[in-house]
């Protein structure tokens, strides 16, 4: 077969989670909590199981779902959605993003995309036949340029990629950048495609800068959401995209043909777990608390960091550390010090080695204690 | 946006069903058991889900998983298949095939499919600029004619989809079949797109003809398969992927920009459950017995059978006893007679009709008998 994907190998995650297993290092790399998820929601999943729903829910997503989701965002944001034309269940975050650039892509059209960037938005963009453009956000503040994007659009611009709170660096959009972004789609006509799986974690009273909020915008957008992401389970690969009915009804011609629906006992207990506001009110304190320990912990360190508004990760300089570039640090660190973190290189194309590496906190105080025991020795 | 499938409505299984459930009829129309799956199985997943699998799997799928399904390849099929490099865990089997198609297509790229064809197959390969070369099934035997095939072969055929036991008429690739699709192939170097989600439901002590069973054929093929359809859980969208090591590698690199991985609970669960060899081993005899109580129920109406060699379908002629086409048939035997089915002809580009309806008998006993204690009234 010719590839499709030739210059693709294993992602980083996958690469850096096994050499952490490999060298029994702890491992802050891939996202993902290493603590245990609501046991309400479990309770409520096994509780979906063991009373039949265990067969094909709607094509665009369990009912009862669709609308504690319209009801959550309308709290949140002050928004109607609706639940019946607006919104569709995915099996995961990277699903609904790939969805949607395969449902808006035709040969040739590009997308502007942020570096870093999460790495499966240029392989989708590719493997639907467009082309990105890819814009490096500015160092060290990872915020976007926006004449530069400017400078950037052409007659074939169709869609500009966001994301916030941004992986891997952390930062955020502003009221300012919403404003750009504004007459920048108004004059050109462009979509957007937003990834905001890391909603709700976002600290030090930062509002999230969902597109959701803004009537003009959103009905340019697919906006993605996961439930992996905020409630502790990214084993789930269960999230929604949000979109005007237009875009919705193509967004559910592809993926009815993709993976048609998703599981169906979590879609049932999560209708129920999204009606306790408290669920999701609480989630920005609990991580900023675990972003606020590891932080003071790593004051013992030599490592210098990086601001983190938001998700689960914090940037760190290692460069005045160490003359090994952010991949070989990344290895060295985990197979040396038994502490694995993700090079941030691995989120540019052409790899920009900032001497910066990536740390998640979304883990129990005792794996952070650990880490940062084993990080002080450098 | 352009539609990149403007002639893709709303699928019949969505159609149907929410047209039995707007009439109350009863639902024989959507592929989807009545009755609860095996205990066995919920309880395992409760456990996994309590015992904290609630994480990313791997990207190619929880490795006792793959295990177990090698095994059971193994016993059934007697093909040592590698799980690290040659079996991929999918969000169902629409999905698998999905991204088989995605795998292998480049434009213009013919693909064989044979009518009438599960609906995702001709937009899958279309969204992924391929061409689909419809052929029809014999009528009424709904076996493949090859010579038919071989006309329809072109310099630009780069792949055949297959899929036995077949939905939607129940009809299964014999051994004669496989002699006549080896030398195709080796003469024409095509690939083998295999669709086995009904693997066991396989009735008459007839062997399933699984590509796996050849090992040239299956060099040249990824072959699907269903959770879901097999352990009476088809809101689970849970399957894999056969195919050899360099295919796999490919697939993968589509899988990690689409779903990435699959839900961890289930995993789990199913890593364990698949050891016991009854569970599987029980599945075609479990089935044959409905098809056969159905059958008989039949007999008292004035349809008219067709042979049903496996899946959970059974066709039935209607033409001697209505004008309508099938469509209106549907329709009207749904909102009339409170029974709904699917029309065959939704399963062909190009309507063709031939007065046959399909009929799910994947339900409990109580819920045959009160559909055909309507449909005696026809
Ligand atoms: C889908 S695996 C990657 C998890 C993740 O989002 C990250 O580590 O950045
Ligand atoms: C994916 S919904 C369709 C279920 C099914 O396979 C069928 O009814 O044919």
């Amino acid at each position: 077969i010719t590839s499709k994907l030739p210059n693709v190998g294993t992602t980083i995650f996958t690469v850096m989670s096994a050499l952490a297993a490999e060298h029994k290092a702890i491992n802050l790399s891939q996202g993902f909590p290493d603590f245990d998820m609501p046991d309400d929601l479990v309770n409520l999943t096994c509780e979906a199981l063991q009373n039949g729903y265990n067969q094909y829910s709607p094509m665009a997503g369990w009912m009862p779902l669709r609308e504690s989701i319209a009801a959550k965002v309308h709290d949140l944001y002050g928004v109607e959605i609706n639940p019946d034309s607006e919104i569709t269940i995915t099996p995961g975050g990277t699903y609904g993003i790939y969805t949607a650039f395969t449902t808006v892509l035709q040969p040739g059209d590009e997308v502007i995309v942020f570096e870093p960037a999460y790495d499966s938005y240029i392989p989708n963009i590719e493997i639907n036949g467009g082309v990105a453009v890819r814009i490096p956000l500015e160092f060290p503040t990872y915020r976007i340029n926006w004449e530069l994007v400017r400078a950037k659009i052409t007659p074939r611009t169709r869609m500009i990629a966001l994301n916030t709170p941004h992986n891997p660096t952390g930062s955020i959009l502003r009221a300012s950048d919403i404003e750009q972004l504004r007459q920048l789609v108004e004059e050109f006509d462009l979509l957007i495609m937003s990834d905001e799986v890391y909603e709700h974690l976002i600290y030090d009273e930062e509002p999230h800068q969902s597109i959701l909020r803004y009537e003009d915008l959103r009905q340019r957008a697919f906006v993605n959401f996961s439930f992996g992401k905020v409630y502790h389970c990214t084993g789930w690969k269960m999230g929604y995209c949000i979109a005007p009915p237009a875009f919705t009804a193509e967004f559910r011609k592809v993926h009815q043909f993709n993976c048609f629906s998703c599981y169906t006992p979590a879609q049932v207990a999560l209708a129920e777990y999204l009606k306790n506001k408290e669920a999701y009110r609480s989630i920005s304190g609990f991580y900023q608390k675990k972003r606020d320990y590891f932080a003071e912990l790593m004051k013992q360190t030599r490592f210098k960091p990086l601001p983190s508004y938001g998700s689960y990760f914090q940037l760190y300089y290692f460069d005045h550390l160490s003359d090994l570039s952010d991949k070989d640090f990344s290895i060295w660190l985990t197979k040396e010090h038994g502490v694995a973190c993700i090079p941030v290189s691995a989120f540019y194309q052409e790899a920009i080695d900032n001497g910066v590496v990536r740390f998640c906190f979304a883990k129990k105080e005792e794996t952070l204690d650990k880490a940062v025991e084993r990080l002080v020795k450098l």
